[in-house]
């Protein structure tokens, strides 16, 4: 596994709302100790399950600016710079540089349609847009396009990308481009996004993981990488197991989008771990209530996390 | 027909630009007065055709204030306000009234996916934001939602939309939504944004049209129209079929995206009638060269265009 | 329009079943018999709205052969000869051909994801294999291929196609096709499988439809092209418009399948109407039944064609 | 992992044919005995890999009688009964029995797109035709469904299916599948149909694997489960990086069907390594040629598995 700072567990965490629609700040930080405090390895602000989506670039700079001063470079801290297209996209670089982030992460266009070549072209202005480290987050269940290993590794060869977040389900394409990339001397770092396969994927050949679950339980995920960088992948399997039976979490919704479900579900575990006060969403987005919290409480309750 | 002042032929702008990336006004300039002189009944900046993904704020409200400066309320102005949430939307709606814009076109939220009930809140959320009439754009090959008429025609009959611009190729839907909208009190103005099957859209009740190759050839569109109201239909039929030889330009580049196949096409053609200065296209898009082009220009000799 | 023997109305018939899952023999004889007297100009029997997939060989044969028996020459009969390759399909040709259908109509192969060249290959094979008329059903929604207008006309001009069957909902891309065979010479005759945007589908220029709806009011579609071909649209729209309230009874049952719901609205309308004895459909799909079934008799009563 | 005797690695076996398109049975026997020397546990014949699609019934029983034939009793033999709906489902499970395999293998209804009713009607309905076991294969990217673990859980509990060959690539949905049916006392054996994570599918808890890529290379197959038994992932991963440079050999072709660059490489390999004669796919899909072929020769040079 790689030896970059990059590496390990880098939870994509999610933004804790105040009734007014801005960061809860003392929510805020309460998750990031706690992340810091279970050893993961770096911080993931602005991703899709930051709800980045959905927030100004007013609050966007806030949980940015937060972000940094909390972490307080005890760990790094990647920020998501997502937006249509390359212009906003490095207007979003220009707040992540500004806030004293650590590394970007972008997706390729959306809404637009680009070509590869276009996709290409993309990268490289990101990149050459900024001095920080840029990673590629490849997640096509929302920008309905499929990066491929060729690509990401000429990128990674020739210094325009740090490494790739995938979150693209994909494991076929994971292992080759795992592949590609030692063979090209591996200038990439391999994340991936998954959060109940991450010991298949660890033994693939993946240096890291960013998994939303890690929100929720990033303790055992620390433990999990532990294990495979021991070679005891039965250990780690029991650690993926227990770690499946708490994302069952996110399935207890029913009849509301993805984002109310899944985000939502990590919400309503942090609140009942008494880590962030409410599982407020962004407008409009509304937030589970009801018997779908009490079965998410029951599973969390189940799973040991709150007599730790 | 709808009375509506925003019925008719209203034209999708395509957004010229200087070598920077700026607007070129001179050319914008040109491109609406040719549209105003040709009858066109409204014009819609910043849309899909405005290569609106594209722009940084700070462009597209250029492209704003100069539409309604050069417009000069002969024909009301349009605009797109897309992004990718309610948030975001409503931040792109106080660009466009401060701009002094007529009415605003917003799309569902995207990359976010949302459920139908976030798809409702978002409409009312950023209606109420605002007191421009609002318009649906309903373009699932972006955004990858298909809007259905019951929610629009409620929204409709609410005062929370004032019409649709329906651009799903989903034609059976967009029949039984003039249909749902008729049964309703007609509270709806229908655009469709077909190009060359607007004379059965307007047939099957359509109030107004919004193509893309309008930019080209804006009188032909006048006169489809025209035709219709008159119910000469053999004429409008013959006039849509003159316009889908001239549609032929968007199929000649190949290997390249669909913006800079379908939008480079219209600004090579608009470069060879002298209406704009280059068929320029936003970063990372290439503009459309050689043979492409000589293609193009060939079609647009063929359509008469020239000459008139 | 074409004059061709295979052009205007010809509907696909359902196949009605005996409570064993054979064919109901004496209502097929009352749908066809209606159909004839309706004025239709030839039936589709085998098709998608006849249940084709569910059904053995056996069933196939037996349906082929009384439809033959009926029709007894007074119109066409044009059978589906589905199947999910080439070399199967010949053999569904042989059927045909034993029956003595007039021609057959073909989908691309499904299942096997034919490239375009094995697409073409295998309509080669297909016509080659008989001395019927062939027709390409274009259905994507079902083979999730969309045959494109420059295969289909060159395989018409060189006599491998007799004509389509466009299913494909792609309006664009039917305009474009006539237009592309027009100028060919009209090697292929256009039918669109359209229900409710005929009307704009004859203005474009299709030589006849293929519409489910027109198992339930053939006379109604009869007259509609009438119609057209009198260049009389406005009354064209007329009845177009109130087919589009009969094909309501398509929208009326929820949580089911797509032929269930459709299917057996067509088959619970043929039953109310004392065509078919019952709406039982094909196993394991379930007929309809209960207030979805009351609320297709509301449309039909509504329609007025229980007192014609 | 599960001691049912169709556990383990049972590839679904390639097609080899004569120039007249009939099985070639001289090449079909020393394919089976090529697998039945590497030590695998079953065959799987007629599957997506063995071309099922383009057979007639008449090629069908060929291949199905020549399997049960040639494997004597040594190792199970699996059919698939891939066709459109049940009741043709049915026919093909008749065709299987008469030939005396083992088990059979069934695809959800295509082309007629079920519900998710229909589909369990289906299983049952296929289940009760017969006294062989019933494995449900799970096949989105051809049949257009994904099937849920709480239907094939349930179907398994009630002895509906013996178990389930997972060929959707979706490893979220595997492991929840595992869960599931651990959590119901393991009714379904489990099969993954991936062929370079293999290694993480039995570390997640697959009972075996149905690997296209064991047509090559059966013996690596074979090692590569027994490491996994044995608890020594590390030797898992190394085979299974092997095997994921072999299959490189699907990569090779250009500009044609899945199928021919996938089981064409297959088939390319295989007669390289003077297994089948001749790499011949069935009509209209082109066997590999060229620069293709020696792409693919010179992977498997590099394999080592000609020297073995």
């Amino acid at each position: 596994m790689s030896t970059s700072r990059f590496a390990g567990v880098v939870p994509p965490l999610v933004t804790p709302f105040a009734p007014d629609g801005a960061l809860d700040v003392a929510s805020f930080e309460r998750l990031i100790e706690s992340q810091i405090a279970a050893g993961v390895d770096g911080l993931f602000v602005l991703g899709s399950s930051g709800e980045v989506g959905f927030l100004t670039d007013a609050v966007r700079s806030e949980v940015l600016r937060e972000a940094v001063r909390i972490a307080a470079g005890r760990v790094p801290v990647l920020a998501g710079v997502n937006d249509m297209s390359t212009s906003r996209v490095v207007e979003q670089v220009r707040l992540a540089e500004f806030a004293g982030v650590d590394a970007v992460v972008a997706t390729v266009p959306f809404y637009v349609r680009p070509s590869l070549e276009e996709i290409e072209a993309h990268f490289r202005t990101v990149a050459a847009s900024t001095a920080l480290p840029l990673f590629a987050y490849d997640v096509p269940v929302r920008v309905h396009v499929k990066l491929g290993h060729e690509l990401l590794v000429r990128l990674g060869v020739e210094g325009v990308l740090a490494g790739v977040k995938d979150s693209s389900g994909d494991d076929v394409g994971f292992r080759r481009l795992v592949a590609a990339n030692r063979a090209a001397g591996s200038p990439l770092v391999l994340f991936t996004g998954h959060e109940i396969v991450v010991d298949g994927a660890l033994l693939a050949g993946a240096d890291g993981v960013v998994p939303g679950l890690g929100n929720v339980d990033p303790a055992s995920y620390v433990r999990l990488v532990a294990a495979a960088r021991a070679g005891d992948w039965a250990e780690a399997k029991r650690i993926q197991d227990g770690l499946a039976s708490l994302f069952e979490i996110v399935f207890q919704a029913q009849g509301v989008s993805g984002e109310a479900a899944g985000l939502g579900a990590f919400k309503t575990a942090l609140q009942t771990l008494g880590v962030i006060e409410s599982n407020r969403m962004a407008h409009p987005v509304p937030a589970l209530e009801g018997e779908t919290v009490e079965r998410i409480r029951a599973i969390v309750e189940e799973s040991g996390l709150l007599v730790r």
